[in-house]
């Protein structure tokens, strides 16, 4: 079988997250290509060596840039904070490597769109993970759509809620940096639903909204003095979809009790869809079926669901991560075939063009089109 | 006992509703009034006979501009269409009764204006029955938040879900006609969400939104010909209340298989609550109580919990039209106190404010100031 | 139209009950025969005063001899406790009137063959009101199972739990003496049960179990001493029936936190349905359907769905006390059309066997038949 | 660290199951103990190379009692079916490991009091694996329940639904052959809801019951002749606990639609709680606090969860595998802290008399005692 090498940039949350998945793939699934787990790098010796041992990662290194040019390398995931993203993708697109990116693509489109160049100058496969996709229940939900089973989508209704700044003690964390990440909660969880709205709905060509800090000043991580929260507590859109479809994203950090609710609801011509990511193997299913109808609860753990045939028995529940290795099984099939799989840094565009629009439409307090959608303007 | 006599002005869904409401206030509760059911009122005799005999009511006519002036008449129900609000509280203010109005107030603010001008230049007690307000787990939200068990609300999320004109082939009905009905889902179920924002979180200062029809010709109800929707199947809000708080609020038909779903979940600072009318004896309170937190089911059907004295041991839940009966007595103690209700004319000229509001801010593609709140103006 | 004259024998919980759901009857469907409501009784003459103003009964009587016997009388509707249906069924039968009595029929075996004798000998129409049969949910599932939809039944699961004795300082009120109620939770409650497990799968052969009291003394209602407890806290069954399903049937007023929650399970070979009294609005239907297999939640509030013809628009759901109007509603049509409804006296009968079943499993702790079951007897 | 080799013998369901549980161990906990992934042994040499592959066993073998005898094995973990349990488990006593034995312990108490004998006689720490014990809302259970939050428990209410053999053309697999699998549901999966039962509430004194075998034939696995179904599809009992509790535990494989629904409720004097393997991550919870009073679902997702420090942020949810992670987790704490860890074959004797004394009942048609409990009788 063939074999790439791979090597993971970053290794906290999402370094973690992604150690597990390549070494999952393989546990679970049958790949037709097969990951090594060659090198693992962070700027933290202590801490890479730590997870490298952990997960069993072959080496660690501290030095992406050297990493990235490796000639033994073959696949770079990018797991790093948002402001990065830009480097490590043109250095690893100007050597040629296959590239996984954590989502947002970047934090802004002037980036994301030099990052989608690159990639397209080398000729590279690259990926975009955005690991929701690859829950089994969603991908139910879009082999549902795709089937017409719920008819013309009219309204999506996403909201994804958190709770983790509620108190007005925790500290500023590099997330509530702008030059860092970008913006708060907009690029981090409401890009997230904007994915789905797009995977399952289509294109979004327009949106007003706001962006909301309700605390505006926190405690240093390293304690002391107060600094300024520079990013968005909570984002709130309207939107407009090619299709005619019409809805609404809302994602914030400031919804005390819900830890992680990543949900939608579809209503279409036909029938109803709706998730919640804290319930992540189940999918409602509303059809018309006279007396009969209702809104049905998929226990999406059978082997006929999208990736459960790796998995247990019916009615065996998976977890969070295995979405990760899903996106890694899909990135290695697509390897295998030499195709380009989804989502891609051209997702990662046309997620920043929506991500920005709610920026724009949130200072001009109007409707703002999405660019290059649906007004000529091509990626 | 003091006793008032009632006419009621209509006698089909609404009409039904109130007619039992009047009669079962006194069969489950100790009022301190005694409503004797006079007379009901609709153009149709046959219908307002048959409802007359089956609810008890003493008399029947088809007549309104006599009946609201009878001598022997104390208070006047206004339970028609929206656009014949206007003539009747008029007539009814003029005549010095006492008035409930169901919601909206009127079709525009305009109109809603001139009503409330009617009944203070009247001396009249008035009240506009939002009965959503009077639903146990609701008035138990209310009476959770004022007593700061959820601290300061941050978020409001309403959505009133409906399904009933999803098939192009239902007709178009009065509702669906903008000189009867004022407007579509924005006047007559995004009103109720909004009246729960206002009740529950605060004033509306501003909106942005949109109003979309989907179907925009459906059979005449008589057959034959298609005629032109002349209002919305979906309207779609932003909101920012006067304390800080950030909201939406969502009002649709084409919510393929919910049927009344009216929703809403308020996040505050300490906690969250959420309520849904399909499971209106049930609140959902979140509160921090570290490993132990948690979103609580409380079944809303025990002795403590607001109105349900009057009615069943624990446990055994109540239904819609309780909503009205709760309404009722809620009257019956204001007469008999000879104080305002609530919520009264002017809570139903607030409300046009806000739907007058989205309706400009859907022309005008930018946010909107709620006429009279936050801008020094005054109702 | 027939009129038919009714005197309710008690005024209190039942009572309230009942005196609405004849009410209600006329002013929500279209009765076949109309009902007054003639004269309620009850032995404190204030009380039952006071609930025949508030629900329009022409009359109220302390003496129930005298009621029963009356010339002017059609109906009579037995709402007291279970001690005292014995003598009033008898001479309501001997007078030849039609008859409605609450469960459980009797206090025992011998006393519900005496009243199933005495109505048949008096040619009466008897029903026994089994309340929850009249559930729309549940009548819906009976539709269900009886068009096959869920095959061929295997178990049946009961569950009726409540928790208004789980502190030790309830009183002991008369539902807790043996010769007034006959017995506790088995009586009371476990019966509701046992009528739908013979409703929706059919008659029981055998049982084992057990009856516990956990707390064996309480206060006198009174005050000052403790009296003993003489009845069962919770009964627990296993139960086979006729058709091969096996099932458990559980009561228990010990369940904190449960109020009133009257839940079952059925698994077919085709299909499954639940039910909870507390979300009694909806029915929960399994069938398969292959990748789309799920529990379907039906809110049961179509106007396809059983009784909902007469109450809301779909979606606005309706509560304990309809299930009391849909029963008088059948006893009219049974009436207009002089044949026996169901569930009656013979019904009656076949629950004490099996409550009697029960009691003899209990002390001798090991399986034992339902009278009259299976055995060749007959009833 | 210290280091410990482990041997795995069994590699179908439960082998990768563990298999995959020893390695995640140490990738997301700090273990005090360091596992090698030595061998791991099956008859079917290609079946068990792969697995070995998959997971990265250091090496594979065929015969396990080789495997068991060698000088460099530390921990013999035994995942084969039931009737083997006993041979190896002997073995690998007398060769003085660490064991670690799938639930049921044997297929029978004479062979589970032996295999304690052994591990007794060889002075072995020995674990029985019930991985339910070691989720992590359970593990919370456990933890309330023992902070007195739910008061003396009355009501224990296990029920294990399946439904796997609802079609009768499912092939009579191993695990309905009663000289494998020893028994049916019984063994498989009521053992496991009444292995909860012990650990939640105490121990069972006292049993009735009946075992049900609804298609008594099916299709050998290899097509053609119908074969024999050996043992119970479905247990349905009523149990008494030491404590005064009383319970009933059912399990199936006939309850359509409930595909691993493993659940419990528990009601005790102060408070209750409940839970259900299909929503592992749920625990709910009820405490009495007045107007406030309701069923809480915890999402035990936080930190400050059992268990839950090594995977994701909040309200990430995990799966059905990481219940065997956290039970080896505990099994390399007790080996580290030289004690011995729990369940262990103790709880393995304990559970098989349960199990006998089910069988007991269903023959005897009555009640029967737990030998051993309760009765003056020590394991």
């Amino acid at each position: 079988m063939k074999k790439v090498n791979v090597a993971l940039i970053g290794y906290k949350f999402m370094g973690r997250a992604h150690s597990n998945a390549w070494r999952q793939a393989t546990s679970f699934f049958d790949v037709p290509v097969a990951p090594a787990l060659k090198v693992i790098c962070g700027r933290d010796e202590a801490g890479v060596r730590d997870v490298a041992a952990r997960f069993g990662w072959q080496e660690h290194a501290t030095d992406w840039e050297e990493v990235v040019r490796r000639d033994d390398i073959d696949v770079v995931d990018i797991c790093t904070p948002g402001d990065t993203h830009l480097p490590i993708a043109l250095a690893a697109a100007e050597a040629g490597k296959v590239i996984l990116c954590e989502k947002p693509l970047a934090n802004n489109v002037a980036d994301a769109e030099r990052m989608l160049e690159a990639v397209r100058a080398g000729g590279c496969l690259h990926m975009l993970c955005h690991n929701y996709r690859r829950v089994p229940a969603v991908a139910l939900a879009k082999r549902l759509i795709d089937e017409g089973r719920i008819g013309e989508p009219r309204h999506y209704r996403g909201t994804y809620l958190q709770d983790w700044l509620v108190r007005p003690d925790v500290p500023r964390v590099w997330r509530l940096e702008k030059a860092r990440a970008g913006s708060g909660a907009l690029g981090d969880i409401l890009s997230h639903s904007a994915d789905l709205a797009r995977y399952l709905v289509g294109e979004i060509t327009e949106v007003c909204g706001m962006l909301e800090t309700f605390v505006t000043e926190r405690p240093a991580p390293e304690g002391g003095r107060l600094l300024p929260v520079e990013v968005d507590d909570a984002a709130l859109t309207l939107v407009r979809f090619e299709g005619g479809a019409v809805g609404s994203i809302e994602a914030t950090r400031f919804a005390t009790g819900r830890r992680n609710y990543n949900r939608f609801e579809i209503n279409g011509s036909l029938g109803s869809l709706s998730f919640n990511m804290e319930r992540m193997n189940e999918l409602e299913l509303y059809t018309e079926e006279g007396p009969e109808s209702g809104f049905k609860t998929i226990l999406a753990t059978d082997p006929s669901h999208p990736y459960m045939e790796g998995w247990w028995p019916p009615g065996h529940i998976i977890g969070y991560e295995h979405t990760f290795t899903h996106t890694v099984l899909d990135l290695l099939r697509a390897i295998a075939d030499g195709r380009q799989p989804k989502p891609d840094f051209e997702d990662g565009v046309r997620a920043q063009k929506i991500l920005d629009a709610v920026e724009r439409a949130s200072l001009s307090r109007a409707w703002e089109s999405v660019q290059g959608i649906g007004d000529g303007g091509s990626i």
